[in-house]
């Protein structure tokens, strides 16, 4: 299932709309939850001195949305490779899409090196892929 | 002169970084700085009933940024239409870019519906567009 | 039921835990679930002119909590005057209380000057009075 | 010189004016601004794995402040013991303080167990000590 949440109000702006910085921060929640849903818990993979490091987002703005809306953010992953991983979003509002985005990441260590994902991770992803 | 910023320790994250989107909001800083900077005061504009809301935003994370980190963001605008304006950022530390993002605006009114960007503000921001 | 929600990885520091802002923002999640729970409508009371402001808040922080926790905000309301309201907090883990806190509002309207809760408002909520 | 600040946009919300979350993550960044200005670099300080975890805080709302507002936050060190160090601060715009708020803090090692201030810190700090 993906990411269901409500607008916060700290996540408003004077323009009465949920300011355009809290995407960001939904769809690396919708993209954790993704993972979870598939058995990889990223806490995990973290307290294995993995990180999934964000290397590029991008987000097209359509509708805006408000406080207290119910929003769905989908995720897709559209790219694995051992060092590259890119995932595709949209946020939903009753069934319409309000914005798209994508982000690519960067397996790093702890000292924020790049290195290979686990085999492991690799694996479990790799059946979870859509090629567009 | 560009927004300069350190790194606020809420900003950081656990992997010991400046979190992504942290990146968003010093690029809107740093282009109502350099609109300031132009004689251009994005308050006036908001109370005149006017905001130039983000249509889409892109970020390329080049090396991570820390807490305390003294950071530069120089932003220059690439394109200017009465309903679409564009802005490039380069964030720079130590006279390295760490980081690129462009962001793509359209001037709307308080209820959000698009409109022409007022011809007081077209024709002041018309001498500081940079096309590449 | 009270607020449940999942420590946001952008909610973590660089000491590996939630930052103490956060929970400020849980506080107020949770003051508006505990009125939605009680058929009141935050954002119609707000697209009617009237805003809860927050006069101040307070929180005792004991245990930390980390990304991916799982936390339950336990809210109660203690005070109901018309200016002003108090809520008290217990942000929970897994059965354990790892943090109090306390906030008090104004009622306001959309200019900031402090008004008097209006009187349906007024009935409502105080049949969930909670005096200490 | 105490810090000094612009309200960002994304600091505000939908009532038109900063987030009272916002104030939280000012108090931290003035009281950071307060150590470099004696000598003590925070970020030295937590390299050498020890931080000051927030263990409880608190704010007065006065007036608000609003988008592009230059304000002031005046912080003051109140307690100093080995385990516990306490900061006063008001949050100042044009001369006149729209917020107070307090701070208590615990010395923590890396795994956020409570621990001494090391003795150069302490002794440094004390000369910095205004008893109320």
């Amino acid at each position: 299932l993906p990411l269901r949440l409500r607008v916060r109000f700290a996540e408003t702006d004077q323009m009465g709309v949920a300011h355009h910085s809290a995407y960001i921060v939904w769809l690396e929640a919708a993209r954790i939850e993704w993972l979870r849903e598939r058995g990889l818990d990223y806490r995990t993979l973290e307290e294995a001195g993995v990180s999934l490091a964000v290397s590029a987002v991008s987000v097209q703005y359509g509708r805006s949305s408000r406080f207290d809306d119910e929003l769905t953010v989908v995720a897709i992953m559209t790219e694995l490779r051992s060092r590259r991983v890119r995932f595709r979003y949209e946020v939903m509002r009753d069934g319409v899409r309000i914005a798209t985005a994508e982000s690519l990441h960067t397996p790093v260590d702890k000292g924020g090196r790049s290195i290979r994902l686990p085999a492991m991770w690799l694996e479990a992803l790799h059946a979870h892929l859509v090629t567009p």
